[in-house]
């Protein structure tokens, strides 16, 4: 039964999307509301669909042209197999259904969540926090449904559904690698576009609607109107569902090679229940178990009482969202005791091997759980409404937005403090249990209430357009109070999610990072090599660079939504009155095309540097490995400060927002109280309009930007390490021919050996086929004796 | 006559000192102007000293505190000598004594900068760069003369003033360390605290005197508008001196670190004329010339025309500029010929020993003029009027303070780009040429004509002081015409220098990370460690919230001189008429007193992190050798992060304040000329308010931030890494005593070998002594035979 568990995750996926349609089916059977409501939901509806079909277009391009550069790769690259473009196609095919399904649902249940506020505040979560269901299901269902059935598939294909040695299984998961760099391409589209559009659109129509026409937010006679809350759908709900859909396959990923790579350090093979591969197993299992974890958290988010307040909502996602790291935790020490080994070796850097009980990775994940709660925490005290930082924003602002500036400025640069020394405890201590496999599965752990972390998510902008589709279809004032409920509580969530996200970005790329060290079969990555040293500069600097390209991106294409609005103003008849209909399609074309154009520069910074640090030395005819260590030194540079500028970026963005947002209650300077319109609510505003792009533009890019750097690295490592004979399995049984190649000194070298048993003796042939320079030089040997004998020769061989 | 090049730099410094004190004289001979021109120049004058003797009793409390803290650790650690401790006190007393020289100039030269700016521009020119001139010769002659002196004396003290071995050299090396110690933590309290005041003054005087009472800048009855011209003195004077005498004397030390190296490379010893340290020597040498081309340099300095503008005096200096860096080129060329052999052994990380001729080193040293010229360029593009970084910034200004901010954050962002790639492309080339040797020299050769660059640097304070007085003594408008020339000449090279000094903070962090990991004789740095990556996260928050904690201190100190002008404003009687006499000394007082108090902790960050780094897993019996690499991962972390905010900060508050003082001539927005005190130039001012603090204050502090904690860890080396057997030179004429200890493992070894010859035999008696948990244990061997054999015997003991 246990060599059955390979497909587990699968049906878990299964059971997970399952629940999903008949939650969907639910929250489309409510109430979508009369006509005026109906209209506007299906102008959102409409747009959001106008961007996703904008972006399907770029993407089905851009897909194309790295899966025809990846396939040429694998043909001339001999350690590179052809499937990995099928997994690629197939990572960002998911990813992008995921994504469809996603902002599809959010765009239904706004809708719903304003009919349902009409008649409790219990229904409108029930309905909003659905739709929230709905979106973490899909994701996190289609996410591992894709991984675990892509790597049966390879493991079936490469390996015939059984274990031979670590080397086949690091081309399992070296062509599994596609199927993540698929789904992080998306994300890239998703989040980073969907980041540009959002906030350009936000800013679009504050600046004409409210500064220069003085019309409310969310009135209708706005032409931006729609294309802001599609803004909130796309940038929200579409883009961190792609982002955490990239980690999640990321770490499980990362996970599984390291796996492999405890195997390889306990001799090439284990023996255990799971036909030898527990170890390999283990990260999709608990990727499995967190789904059907997440269907039983997401059920316990309820409210009984229609006078609830936020403190209630809130504690009612809390115990949802506590329930399910309980039982993640749980579920870790079943699973670790079950699947792996009581004792493993794994070798340290620099300490040799070491005997590692399985308790240890178990102790390993509880890290993982504990640094992802905490770094919420942090990043609520930092942007928390009521909190000290926001307080010392509000009195700052009574002097002018400068000091306002500098004040939030600070505070997300001072919230670095805590949060890196959490990752660097984090870091230390995972390894200190279990190596990077204690690491990899500290992100696993973390990750395993990802459904759960997006429906808390995505219920938030479902409320917002929720309050926002009562605003424009003139409900009575009792809705809005109950849909801004739910809002106030989303806000809350985004902070905390993006903490979150962060935090999970964070550690996937460390995962991904230790896979690649290990893939490329280098050393470490020693940063007093001075070109190392030269990699790591330029990579802290990609993360500056990017986030203000971002930034200006935003404001580029807000310019043209302004111009567009202003225009609009001018252009139509009786706009202003009411009876002239705005051409709301016209903004969303422009926020669309805007959007997806800008994030090209970025984009392609990210995609380009890694390849030219890989493939220019190598032109230059530099050694491999030694390319392979400044590749390391750059992913470390990227890591390092795009995790800093992340942190940075979304604390100070999101303190400046509730800074702004704490004059609407009034707010104490000075020993007086001051409210909204006042000089120094004023000076909040233009902190605000500085924060937008860092909070929800280039903050949350960082995330796609460190995740992405590395998946390319560990993409391109087999081309720069390959794979030595250290990976070869000499078992008894070993009579197969395996191939194996060094791409050292650019030279192509390809081994065969094939070792049988001739009464006593032991005999391996050995054709050894080298590539240099286009000429092709073949040398055959044989080796007898006794299999020690044997085995010896080959290591020296 | 070769082997007295060792006195040669000492000659060159008096020289230079010698012409500087000529040059004092004839500066304080100039014309002092009337009674209220002298009165003004006399408060500040005093108002300056009242700073630095506040900065000196604190100065020596830390001075003793460190003192005695370096002699406790030279006590229990038998590789740290005690006169380290007299090196540090030497080193903070002549970068002190080089502080108040300059300050006390400066103030002196601009009341006489005003006089003489009422006879002509072409005599103003030529006191205000007189003053500078002063200033840069007396930091380069003192940096050059105490580091000469006590490197001579040390080799006298230790070697007998002879070659003996490397190990010796190293000792010699590790106790001068003590020196440039002592220079950078003045730097600490002179550039940090500088910062703090002079921006603390600045924003007071401006928030409550031009924006509350309306009076213009630098008006007398403004009682913080002389604390205001001290701060200019105390920040951009002061700070940047003792910011440029520390990389001087850190750059040259950790030269000669890496020039001891060379020798050990090439087997332990050379034969040249130089008594055997011409590498070692090299370093000095370049710096004692390259005081007496600064000295050429500014002589070159001047106009004739008193019509000229702007541009002529920008060429002037140029001139004297160039012709400086092309002196040094070529003096480099004629010293690497001459004091190195023709070609050398050095071994390469992962590469082995590689044969370099000289002229490679040369190659270096032109690539460290080539990027210190460079970075000058893209800092000015990014900052300089008229540019299009700017241009863009007042375009976007247009739309408010938001749009103005986020302009102003991107272009700092951006300029990060080439100003990486450029020291990326530094790093590696240099290395190429010359290994870390070689990027030592670049960063020696940059750093050659820092007289220059300072006296080019002070000139822009003292001639902005001279317009302030002339504005509060009220003269005719001719004289602040020009003035204000040379205030804004001195605004771009204002620019350029912090360009320049970030730059030689970046190389010379670069030069002591090598120096540190050579001393602690680790195998480089892997970043592949868990713990070392976690120190890596550490060090590249620590800029960050240093960062903050600088521009938080600002913003205290400031609302503490609100107060005050407030309180001076309401009670004392007549002074908005001119009757009443305001408060100067208060406003001094309280400058001086809040920025040495506010310094304190972002000064403790930077001296505690790198402690608590080595010495809590120390008591925690981790692995000293361990522990030495991850306090390298938190220096490299520490240089990348910093480097990189330093650029972002000191270019987006130089482009703020440029684009605010684009409006002064007016600026074409949207077909429209606008002025000051439209919107957009409203806008601009808060840019610049958010600016300020980080141009000058934390973006400054970077540079001691990052150079202090490679010092702090090249002092903790030896404790950390100790001496291996490596070192010892085991020369045929090595008969003497040689102390060797090793550290590992927190056990102390102490191994005497002495050898000898007898007959043909050679003879080595080798003493261990083990220290370990308080127990000592000796042991004596003794190895006889040939050369050969007792060597091959000694290396495997």
């Amino acid at each position: 039964m246990e060599s059955m568990i390979i497909y587990a995750p699968i049906v878990l996926a299964i059971i997970g999307l399952l629940y999903m349609w008949i939650k969907r089916s639910w929250v489309l059977k409510q109430d979508a509301g009369d006509g005026k409501m109906k209209e506007i939901s299906d102008h959102i509806y409409e747009g959001a669909l106008a961007f996703l079909n904008a972006e399907y277009k770029l993407l089905a391009i851009f897909v194309v042209i790295v899966s025809v550069a990846l396939a040429v790769v694998s043909f001339v690259v001999p350690t590179t197999h052809w499937l990995i473009v099928i997994a690629f196609i197939f990572g960002a095919f998911f990813s992008a259904l995921a994504g469809n399904m996603g902002m599809k649902i959010a765009t239904k249940t706004n809708v719903r969540t304003t009919q349902a506020a009409k008649t409790s505040l219990p229904n409108a979560l029930k309905v909003s926090f659905g739709g929230g269901t709905v979106m973490g299901l899909g994701v996190a269902g289609l996410a591992v449904l894709g991984l675990t059935s892509f790597f049966i598939f390879f493991f079936w294909y490469f390996m015939g559904g059984e274990w031979t040695n670590t080397l086949d299984m690091t081309i399992v998961l070296e062509t599994l690698a596609g199927f993540s760099l698929g789904a992080e391409s998306i994300a890239l589209f998703a989040r980073v576009g969907g980041g540009i559009y959002t906030k350009a659109a936000d800013v679009g129509a504050d600046l004409v609607g409210k500064v220069e026409a003085g019309i409310p937010e969310d009135d209708p006679r706005n032409p931006a109107t729609i294309a802001d809350n599609v803004g909130d759908n796309v940038g929200d709900v579409a883009g961190m569902g792609a982002d955490l859909f990239g980690s999640y396959v990321a770490t499980v990923l990362a996970a599984m090679v390291l796996g492999n790579y405890v195997i390889k350090d306990m001799g090439g093979s284990i023996d255990d229940v799971f036909g030898g591969i527990g170890p390999v197993l283990l990260p999709m299992a608990i990727a499995g178990a967190g789904i059907i974890i997440s269907m039983i958290g997401t059920m316990l988010v309820k409210i009984s009482s229609n006078d609830a307040k936020e403190d209630q909502v809130m504690r009612a996602l809390n115990i949802g969202n506590w329930v399910s790291i309980a039982l993640v935790a749980i579920t870790c020490y079943v699973l670790v005791k079950w699947m792996l080994p009581a004792t493993m070796q794994m070798e340290f850097f620099g300490e040799g091997i070491k005997e590692i009980s399985s308790m240890r990775v178990f102790g390993a994940t509880i890290i993982g759980l504990i640094v992802g709660g905490a770094i919420s925490s942090v990043t609520e005290y930092y942007t928390g409404l009521g909190k000290k930082p926001i307080l010392k924003i509000v009195q700052q602002s009574s002097t002018g937005a400068g000091t306002n500036i500098i004040a939030g400025l600070a505070t997300g640069m001072i919230s670095t403090f805590p949060s890196v020394l959490l990752f660097a405890a984090a870091i230390w201590s995972s390894y200190a249990f279990a190596g990077f496999y204690g690491v990899a599965l500290a992100a696993s752990a973390m990750m395993a209430t990802t459904a759960m972390q997006l429906a808390i998510d995505a219920f938030g902008p479902i409320s917002d357009n929720a309050g926002g589709i009562a605003e424009m279809s003139e409900q009575e004032p009792i809705v809005r109070e109950r849909t801004d409920i739910l809002d106030s509580v989303g806000n809350t969530t985004a902070a905390t999610g993006k903490g979150f996200a962060i935090a999970s970005a964070a550690l996937t790329s460390l995962a991904l990072f230790a896979a690649y060290v290990t893939f490329t079969g280098i050393e470490g990555i020693n940063i007093f090599k001075a070109p190392v040293l030269a990699m790591l500069f330029v990579g802290g600097m990609v993360p500056v660079v990017f986030s203000a390209l971002a930034m200006n991106a935003v404001g580029k294409a807000a310019m043209e939504m302004v111009q567009e609005v202003r225009r609009q103003f001018r252009e139509i008849p009786g706009i202003m009155e009411g009876t002239g209909k705005p051409q709301y399609d016209k903004c969303v074309a422009i926020s669309t095309e805007a959007s997806l154009r800008e994030m090209m520069l970025p984009g392609l910074l990210t995609i380009g540097f890694p390849l030219a640090i890989a493939f220019i030395p190598m032109i230059f005819g530099m050694n491999n490995l030694a390319i392979a260590e400044m590749l390391g030194g750059y992913m470390a540079g990227v890591t390092v400060s795009g995790v800093l500028w992340a942190i940075f970026q979304n604390n100070a963005g999101g303190a400046w927002d509730n800074a702004k947002k704490s004059f609407e209650a009034g707010v104490l300077i000075d020993g007086e109280m001051t409210y909204k319109g006042s000089d120094a609510h004023k000076a909040a505003v233009t902190g605000d309009t500085v924060g937008d792009p860092f909070k929800d533009t280039s903050g949350p890019s960082m995330n796609i930007l460190i995740k992405l750097t590395c998946l390319i690295g560990l993409v391109i490592a087999p081309i720069l390490g390959g794979h030595t004979l250290d990976d070869v399995n000499y078992s008894a049984e070993n009579t197969e021919i395996i191939n194996v190649t060094d791409l050292e000194n650019s030279v192509t070298k390809e081994v065969e050996i094939r070792m049988t048993t001739e009464g006593d003796e032991t005999v391996a042939e050995v054709r050894i086929t080298t590539i240099e320079n286009g000429k092709t030089d073949v040398k055959v040997k044989t080796y007898r004796g006794t299999k020690a004998e044997v085995e010896a020769e080959l290591e020296n061989m």
